[in-house]
Order: structure tokens, then sequence, then C-alpha cells
């Protein structure tokens, strides 16, 4: 990824050299970027690289101008992420799982899973489990058990990281959400929740950063 | 209970009429209080009524006091509950499960229990069920299901509501503990996490409210 | 309930089997769905049980949709409920008073009474007999005491439930409403508030959730 | 006063001459000073002026030192107030009701009275009528009625100052005090609640600041 | 005032009897409700009272049909208060300052000031004194020290009140506006600050509450 | 500047004589005013003074009216500065450094950096300097110990300053912005952490604030 | 582990089965529990596992008792831990590189790496590598970059883990410590910023948690 | 300075060839630093340098024991801090102000004082101008406009540094200060009001901050 293209808003500038020790494919942040710029940003990109290029929180319009400009985009609507080329053959080791408490944590899940899927990493998609039926999460327990990583998504009172971290015993990277209304306070509930998981191998990263978990679990994928 | 020993912190004045037909005993907030004045109150009070009163939030040196001029005292170190008098056989309809996430939680759990069990209640402890284990939580399952109430009591990450909230169809009355450090803030974390509990059936009192979770159990064992 | 109605915000999934037991209704959360979403798991609900369906949160262009597709529809628009199919007479014990601050509280107010309703409970309003004119409330005190369960909801200072959990000896479940401005932090003022009630048998639910109020003094209710 | 004696901590230096139109003694902070360095500047004090020189937050070592040195100081434990000098009779216009929640409050409740009193004030004490026991308050609806002024003072929901300045058409110095525990934080949550008071006529000063609420009224009384 | 128009937002039901006796005029707080409400609500207070009629936070359209429906309605556009019938003149013992730090703080300075005077008070504008420039301010301490009670309006750090209570003897309403950015946190900022106020004799109420301050420094003007 | 263009959010009525010994422009802050105010101001300013007249925070539409006015206008977009009348030949002693985490800090940025030129101070421009890609910093090592003043602003973590003040031994003045989201909590993630700089000589300015930033970097300078 | 030892604070009950595959010895939470329950723990667990005991959080006195009971005791008084038997090789597949942005967060530093090391990993120190002067941290870029999973602890700014995020392209564990005064809040500052880390590969554990982040590492360094 | 000495709480570690262009002193620590440890680290500094050392919040066991061992040590109990060898004449460009609100903060403002002093400046100390009294301030207006710098320290409402920054045309560093109770949360109040001064030229540092303050004047100074 050349200089112009290092992400200003939660995401730092990946060198190109480090990083494709792990197969990540370049990474643009769109949310606070013009389709112009993002556009051009990415046909710089194309120019120098073969691997695919994500371009992150890009709503509809941004998208029709990409897809305008780079025929071979993908972009899904609910994770608003964009995918420019050909996504490579999975390379990790492992197969990471993403969780999710309910439906409303979709968007931030299909983010972390695209998002783990362009930086070559299988992934298992266990959505709508949350702990209030303790038997929809426990019906995956296996499935769980047997990924190299979890990413645990959830919103409200944020328990799934919890009770996922008493279920398995590798890392579990946990996404709190600003689902909820009230007393959620856009995600604190859950942020702090998470923080404060009782059970061992639980970290936490920002409130619906999908990409970051996935950038995480993708490395640890790798390793 | 006459005037006096209305409660200030914490507990209202309960005007005896009333509460007699709940079986409650009488009770003393015992935190802002000397043992001199403990003891005069509760000798007003053993005057008035053949109740047991109840002193909570009682320390060993007032402890000694208050069995020194009452000898028919009962108190617990733990949830530092003094009860004078003899507990009547209990009259609540049906048991009110007391369930805790770890040990650490024994104090508040306990004023919770010997307050039900002083109103009138058969209490069942469930104790050190925190979610990070979820088998432990899933053996009690037929125990939770057959109460009339739960009173669910964790501090840290607070999940333990919302679990026993989606096993159960009774009411589930949460209280947040102290217990944790670091984002735990004082309960704070619990406390939000229990207000955003996404389980149907569960309304939250104060952090380390023991006390108050009982008697409201205890009204509804008793309706 | 199906899996695919579960409420992913705010309420929990609820199992069919237990809750047919307390003559609950079928409930979808409308506020993360289209309407084409509402309708779909609408039809398949009813074809899955006689029960009435509720729908939570649903503006005026879902309801009609969903009065569109499904004749048999009430919507109010105060509180955005739904209802889908014949409410079934209450089988409730008792009533369930809901008493309210000020007529900004209305919405939630009724979302609590109607979903009460729906639930099978006979509901009394006691609305607009905020504390700052204590006369009012007090003119309802015998109706108040007569309840079985006090849903108490108030925005501001939220000190109904407090005054209420005085009157009373039965069950008060206290709704923070967002009401107000400045200070009132969106409800953050009047939950603290409720937290601190110095009133025994009081409970606290999330801000502006009417709906779980109701849900959990209809447990109370039906037990 | 002189230079020396301004109040560095809550109260503000107070001019002598205007003052005096008030009727105001001389006060001293004493919190943050020295037995030797109150001393000094209470001398310094009588030798200048005629009237009494009050002195706040005076614990027990401090007030032996200040009776030793001034024999004319009365110095009240519970509300850790020292008057050095006789109190004139009052000359404010009316009554200034003190009352509060609870026996908790009572530390401030007697700073206030106190500093009330030896500001040239009449002042009714109405204590323990906190809102929980709604009764307790409306026995004393007259006499509140009466009053020109009233502090109304509380910890836990603050709710005092809503019912009370719905009972009065005078204005309510509302005094949020430290009272509590949990979701008290510390009085925020009164503090918040009195800010939000839904009654007109209520205004607040900081958390247990007796003091300021009493300097406030005698102003509002010697008008 | 009917029972239809008590204020459920920011103000409680004012009882007419009590209200008489300061001259109070009838109010009707105009947020949450549509204009056919407000139109409603003013003629049946029209038909009972020769009082005029507030409607405070009225917005252009609201005020354009409450002027078809009463004609003699004056609608000020920066305070957003309506006035209904003829102001009486003022009965207040002394005149009312109203103080402001910048002109941003205009909108809640005329909101205090219409309503002091709809309510029989001679009221001074005293705006953009701001502390930062303390020459402007000196210049009017005179003025300022002739007023009966001062209202000190300001956002930001909020230091007016705090210098205006050292420089008058008279009561002083703090009000926090909402003006600012940043850590100004929407009127935090300066309520924390005017809460710690090192003047005597402050007090505050609600951040914006224009209103509310008037109506305290109406009955304190009345004494 | 005259008495009618102090600026009342964010800055103070700067004294024309007093500033004028740093060579300062005359400033108007735009936000709270319509274009016609400050068409006004402007008109007003420019009869008295030759120096520039900075507007700040002026919209497009803003814009148009201005320059329709004063056609010396010019405006800059991103910064949304507008400043009127030519910028003197810089007078300060050296260069003041503007450093950026990224390029969403941009808008921030070019206020101090413009406030700055117009202020008469060189301005070193270092922009997409975060400390996640260390290197980027250390490349402009010798540039930033060069400059008199580094103004460093970054959103997010918020740690430019701190690596910044470590580098440097002048002053380094740090402006959070409110860029990012979830737990950047607008800003306050960023301001915390500036405030915690284990750096020294850093001082925090108010979110966003690169308009005061940069006056006080010009005191500075011009020294 | 027994039933008895599961952890009540911060960390979870630890199945003996599933442990063994990572090669984690035996935890038990020290800070709860009294020097004859943690003697008892101790005793039980050594007879069911050859595998080293750790007790968390151990204050001098209870770490005599324990090495009287226990004479293989080793207990560290910096990081308050103890270590019962003997620490196997480690069988990690790298090193885990624990880096501090000072001394005084030594404590936390050392928690983590001494329950590292128990845990069966390698351990690189880099104490005292803060941000405020870069060229101590990047001194040790490479030795960072030798790593498999690097321990960022930090308090007051927190600024560590991003500057090393931006030079590993491992997973980097973030841990905010207490240290700092004023607007560090105990943590919440450096919490914040490390939540807001514009590296990627970051993820956050609670303040202070030193053992959960060398569990987590652990976790990672055994996959 | 040698690497041992780095300041790891509030102040990062100080190269000695930058700083002695400043004329700097040596500075270490002391909060968690044993009597031992500072004096063998101020031992080490002595031998290698002929500046002074600072030794800051040393109390008074600490600074016994540094005398014993350095004897030309002079130690301030105010402001705890201790300074070893011959502070040089003072080399600084003009005056800082050390102004205070209060007596209260008295021990930051000597440490800004005696801190400013070891780093060559000359300090005019304008204590106890609180802007409660105004004309205190005013008082001294020509010698705060005389300075170069001025450091206004101040708790409360901390108001003091917006009309000191609205007096003078030199740099304010403004010191939130920890005094206060209830709702001055530890300088919290302060600190958000003076981040939002509306005075142009004023900066904040941490709360008690008084060195950093004194290190960012001292730069100042020297420019």
């Amino acid at each position: 990824m050349t200089g112009d293209t290092f992400e200003d808003i939660g995401f730092a500038k990946v060198d190109t050299g480090r990083e494709l020790r792990q197969g990540l494919a370049e990474v643009v942040y769109g949310a606070g970027k013009t389709a112009d710029e993002i556009v051009a940003i990415v046909a710089r990109l194309k120019a120098s690289t073969r691997r695919p290029v994500l371009v992150t929180r890009v709503d509809e319009a941004k998208a029709r101008a990409l897809l305008a400009a780079e025929p071979a985009t993908h972009w899904d609507a609910k994770s608003r992420l964009a995918v420019v080329g050909e996504v490579p053959p999975p390379d990790g080791k492992g197969v990471i799982a993403v969780a999710t408490g309910g439906t409303s944590d979709g968007a931030v899940a299909e983010e972390a899973a695209r998002t783990a899927e362009a930086l070559g990493n299988r992934v298992a998609r266990i959505y709508d489990v949350g702990v209030a039926g303790i038997h929809r999460l426990l019906a995956h327990a296996d499935e769980l058990r047997r990924a190299r990583v979890v990413i645990a998504i959830a919103g409200m009172e944020g328990a799934l990281a919890t009770v996922i971290g008493g279920l398995v015993s590798c890392p579990v990277v946990a996404v709190p959400t600003s689902v909820g209304y009230g007393a959620a306070f856009d995600g604190l509930a859950a942020l702090l929740s998470m923080m404060n998981s009782c059970a061992p191998g639980v970290s936490v990263v920002n409130i619906d950063n999908g990409f970051g978990a996935a950038v995480l679990a993708s490395r640890i994928n790798h390793l």
C-alpha cells in the first residue's frame, strides 16, 4: 500500500512488505473519502500489486462509482465492504469463527467475516447465538472449539464473549457493537462488559470495529 | 416499625400494618447508626412486635453489643446481617433461588438469602455458577426453573442475569456487585450490563443491594 | 416463535413452549427490520400459532405494509405497537397499574400497557401523576394499592417510582424514560434516581423499555 | 472579614461592608486549615468585629483548640460547625425550613440549620420526611408552606426537592447529599435528579453544601 | 391552569390558586405538543382566566397556528416564547437582572427575561458580559448590585455566575447553557463549573432552563 | 475589534490595542451568526482597521455572501476559514509546525495553519504522521526540532502529542480532534490521552479547537 | 483444577483437561481469599496434579503462610505472584515480549511475564520504553519484531500499544495500567486510548490485568 | 540525566544535551520510589552534572533520608519538592507569574513556582486571587500583564484561567486542581471549565500538575 492510502481512522498504514507475509490485501478506509479519492487510490494500488484491495465503509453511491472504474469490484451492502480484484484461496492455518448475539450485529459481523476472507482465512459464520437463549450457542460448541480464533460480536450486555471464552481454549477477540438503546450508551455497556470478562483468553477491540478484529484474527491464524 | 427505625439509606420506612400482610420482619439499617442507637431501636421494636427484627450491615463490634443486649440475636459475619428473635416458618408460596457468579459475590448473596429467609421464604442457594463455565450453571437449570423468583447476583461483566433470564420463565431480580477491578468501575459495568439484558423478565436493583432484592423477591413470592 | 423471530435488540428469543404457560403472545422486534422482513416473519408465525403476534417499534410505513398483508392487524400510533390477530381475554390474576409522571412518557406507557394487555393482563392506566403535584398521585393511591404489580414510568428526576414504592406493597417495575433535556442526559438521571430508590420493592429496567417492563409485570401477574 | 480569612474551598471571600447589611456573621472555612491557623484567624476577626465568627468543618481536635483559645465557642459535633461569640436575635423576615430525606442527611442539615441561625434566621427543622413514606412529608405541608424559603436536603434519589417544590410556592434550595452507595455515585444521582426537578422554583447547590444553601436562603430571607 | 395543561417536561403542574398570589401567568410547555393541542389548551385556559398564557418552546409553524387562533398572541422568534393576552404591569418588588456571557446565550436569556416579564417583573438585560473581558462585566457592576435577583446565563466554562456572585449580595440563579463544543459536552462543563461556584449565594438550574430560572427569580422578587 | 464582534463561542473579545502588539488580525466567530450579521460586522471592522479580518467556521453559503460584499475575501473550504483583506508578511520569530495524525484531522489542521498565517506566522505543515507508522514522524524530526512551537493535532488515541513532546524542546500545543468512532467518544479519548502526556512541555486546548491553538502558538512565536 | 479453585474475580474456572493441552498451570486468584483458604486450595490442587500452581495477587503475609505450608513456593514481591512447584521448560512456539512504558508499570508487567513463564513461554522483558522517548523503543524494534506476541503495558496516555502495533506484524495485547493521576482516572485514559489504537492487530484487556494478557498471549503462542 | 532517572509518571525522560540549552535541572519523580532508590539516583546524577537535581513529590520521611545523604538538599514541605545542589541565577527572559484561586491551591502552586525557579526563571507569586472576589485579581492586573507567561492554578470552578486570559496577552498555562468536593469530582469540573475557556491563549495541563506547567512555562520563557 502506498503512502497515500494509509488509514487515518481506525487502522494504520500497513507496510506492504511486512503484511505480504500474512497474505494481507491492501486496505483503504472509505468513510472519510470522496468517491473520486477512493477511485484514484484504488487505481494506484492496483497498478502496484496483484493482491485484492479492500475498501471499508463504502456506501452505495461510492460503491457504484468504484464499480464503474473497477469492474472487478464486489461490494456487499450489509458490511459496506468493497473488494477489488480476486480474493486468493485461503492460506490461514485454521478457521476463524465469527459469532454474533443477534441479527442487528450482522453488519459488523459481515465486515469482520469478509475482511477475514479477503485476508486469506476460512470463516465459519455462527450468527444469532445470543446468550439469552443459551441452547442456541451450545448447539455450536463443537464448531466454536474447532476454530483457531473466535471473533465474538455483541451489543447490549455483551455477554457472548464471556460465555464463548469459557467454551473454547483458543483466543477470543471481542467486538462490542453499538446495537441497543438507553443504558447501552452506544456500545459503552457492551465494551465495559467485555473488558471485565471473567473468561480467560478474551481481549477487546473498539466498538463496531469488525475490520480490526478480522485483521487481528488473521494475524493469529497466519502465525 | 416505629418512626425512629425507618431506613434512611437504601430502604424506606415500612408501615407495620401493611407489611404484616407479607410476613415481613422489622428492619433496621445498621450502617449509619452507633451500637447504642441500634440497641435502643431494637429494644423498642421488640416491645411492640413479636416478629423478628433484622438489622443490616452490622459489623462485628456492633453485633457484640447487640448480642449482649438481646441474647436472642443471631449474627452472620459474611452478610453482616443480625436477626433478633425467632424467624417464623416460611409462608411464601415457592422457593427463591439466589444465584451468584463467583464466591466474591457471597456477602451480597448471603444478605439476600438471609433477608429472604427472615421474611418467610424458602431459599435455594446456587452459588459460583458464573457464565464463563456455563456447564456449572446448566447443571442447575432444573433447580432454577422450579423457583418462583430468581435473584441473580454478579459483578464483573454481570452476564449471569441474562443467561438465567433465558433459562427460566419466572421473574429475575438482578443485583450487580462491586466485585472486580479496573473497568468494572465499582459495579457500573455489571449494572449497565444487567440494564441491557436481552432476556425478558429481568429487572435490576442497586449495586450490592442484596437486601432490596430479597424484599422484592419476597413480595413476589407472597403474592 | 420460530428461530427467525427471536428479538435481537432488547428482548430475547422466547421459547414457545415455556411462554405458552404464561399466555404470552409471539413477539417480533420491529426496529431493525424492513417492512418485507416483518411481513414475512409475521406470516410464518401466524401459520404456526393461534396466538396474537406483537410487533414492537413499528413506524407508520411499516404498519401500512403489515396491515396490507395481515388485515387483522391493529396498530397504535403512539406506542408504535402492532398486534396481529385477536387478543384473548385476560387470564392474569390481578391488575397491572401503569403510572406515568407526565404526558411525554405516554409512548413508553402505551407500549407497556398494550403489551401487557396482549399478554393477557388487565391494565389500569394512571397517567400524568408526577410527584411535583403529589395530590394527583395520592388521588390514585387506592387504585395503585389494588394492583398486583405497578409499572412506574417517568423521565426527568424519576421520583415517581420511589413515591409509589412507598404507597404500595406489591412489586414496582420502574421504567426511566428519555424525556427531558440538559442534565437529564437522555434518561440517565432518571435511571440513576430509580436505581437509588429508597422504597422497598422497586426494581428497574432499561430506559424507555416499556415492553420489557410489561413482560416482567405479566410474568408476576401470572404467577 | 480580613483578607486572610476568605474561604478558598466552597465559599468566597465575603466583604464585611456588604454582608453587614444581611446580618451575616464572619465565616472561616476550617477544612484545610490547622488548629493554629484557625485560632489565629478567629482572634484577628474577633478584634475587628462584634459579630459572631463561624468556622465550618471543624473536627473535634480543632474544636478543642479553638475552645481553649476562645471560651465563647460553641461547637456542634454533628455539623462540625463552631460559632465563636453570641448569635444575635434573628432579623430575617420569615422562617427557613430545613427538610431532610433521612437521618443520614443530618450532618448536612445541621450545617445548614446552624449556619442559617448564626446568620440571623429562624429555622424550622423538618427531618426524616423522605418521599418513600409520603405521609410523613405531607404531615408537614402546612409548616413547609409557612416558610419563606425551604432547604431540601436528600441523598439517594433526591426526590424530596421535587415533591416539596410542588407543595410550596416559595423558593426551594436543593442540596444533594453523598448519602447512599452503589449507583448513588457519591451524590451524583441526587444531583442529577434535583437538576431535573419538574417542580418550579427549585435550584441546586453542590453536594453536601449545607453551608452554601444556608447563605443563599439567608440572603433570600433578608431581602 | 387546568389539569390538561400541567407541564410534563421541565415544569410541574401549577395550581392556579397558589400561583395567583405571585401574579404568575398560565404556562404551557410547547415542545412535546402539536399545534392543535397547543391551540386547544390555550383556548380552554383563556376561557377560565384573565391572566396571560405563556407557551414555551414554540417553533415558528406552531406560532402561526396559535396566532391564527388567538390574535392576541405575541411570539418571539429568539426565545420561542409565545404570550397570549396582555401582560399586566409588573408587581415584583425589584428588578431581575438577566446577564449572559455571550450572544449565543441569547435564546436562553430571552426565554428567562420574557418569562420574568410575563410573571410581573421588571427585567434588566445585561448581555455579552463574559468574564474573558472582565471590564465589560464590571461596567455593569452597579446595575447588577441594584437588582433584587440576578440570573447569570453562560455556556462554555460558566464562570460568569461566580464572578457575579462575588459582586452582588442578592441571590444569583445560574443557568448553564449548551453553548460550546468539544469538552463543553452540551453544557456539562458549565453545569459542573456553576455547581462548584466559590461565590456565596449562587444556585443552579438545569442546562438551558431559562424558564425555570425566571420562575424562581420571580418567586424571590415577589416575596 | 468593536464590541459587536467579540467571540461568544470559544474565543473571547479581543482588545484591539493589546492584540496589535502581536500583529493579530481581527477575528469573528462565524458559527452562530447569519450571513447578514457576518457581513455587517466585517464591514464595520474593515472601516476601523487595516488589518485582515478572520471569520471562522464559515460554511459555503455564508462564504458566498461574504465574498459578494467583500471581494477581497479568501475562503478555504476545508478549514471553513475566511480571511478578508491582505495578510501581512509574517513577523513571528520562528516557524510554527502543524502536525497531524491522519488526513481526517486536516480540517482542524488547516484552521490552525491558516489562522497562524493570518496572525503573522510562518507555518510548516507536517501532515499524516500518526504514530502507528512511527517512521513517518521520525522522517520529520529535524523539521519539528527547528520549529519554535509545534501544534500537534490528533484524534483516536491522541498519541502524537506525546511522541512529538519527546522529540522537541519547544512548547507543544496539543489539539484533540473528534475524529474516530466508538470509544473515541467524540474526542474524549484523545483529550484524556493528551492531558496525561508523559512528555514535558505539552499542554492541551479544546477538542477541534485549531483556532485557539493557533492563537496561543502565535502569542508564543511573537514573544 | 477442582471446583473450589475457580477464579471468581477476573479469571474463570479452568477445566483441567482442556488447559493441559496448552501446558497451563493451575491458577488460584488470591485477592479475595484468606491465607488459610489459599493454603487449603493449593494443597488440594497439588494432590491432583503435577503441574505448578499459580496464586495471583498474594500479599506478603499470605505468601509467608503459603511458603510455610508449601516449601516449594516461590513468591515475587513485585508481581505478588506465587508459584508452587516447579515450572516446566517452556513449550511455546516463540517468544512473548512484555513491554512497558515506565517503571511504575513494573508490577503489572511482572505479573504478565511470570504468568507467561509459568504457562510455558519464553519471555523477553522490554521495560521502560515509553513513547515520550521514542529512541528507547526503537532500539528494541528488532527484538519486538522477533516476538510471536507482544504484551504492551502502559498507563497515562497509553500510546505504547499503538506505536508497537505499527512496528510489528504479530498480535499485540494491550494492558492499560492505573498508573498516573488526575485525568488518568485510574486507567480510564489509557484504556480509551488503547481501544482507539489506529494500529492494526491491537486488542485490549482490563486495567492492570497482566495475568489475563499473559493467558491470552500464551494461548496464541501455543497455537 | 541517566536512564535510571527518566520519569515514568507524569514526566518523560529528558535528554541531558537538549535540556541543557534551556538551563533545565535534572528531575527525578519521587512518588513511586523508595527513599533508597531516590538517594541512589540522586547520587549518580550528582556525579555526572553540576546542575541541581529536582526530586518531586517527596514526603517528609524520604526528604530526611535524602538530606542525610545529600546535605546540600533543600526540601519544601508544602510543595514536597526537594532541590539538591545550588540553583543557578535565573536566565529566563522574563517573569513567570504563578496565580492561584485560593490557599488550598498552594501546594500545586509552590510545586510550579519552585520548579520554575530551579529551571532558571524569576517567579511572581500572585496567590489567593480567586474570581469570586474579582477586585483581588484586578489589583494584580499590571503585575500579570508584565509577566512573560502566566500559570493560572485553580480548583472548584476553575474560572481564574479565563479571567486572566482576558487580562493578559501572553500565554496562560492553566492547571486545574483537585481542590473542592462533591461535583468538583477531584478536579474534573475545573479541567472541563479550563478546556472551555473562552479567552484566547489559554491551554491546560493535567490536574495538580504544577511541575508540568512550570516546565512548559520555562520553555516558553527561555525561547
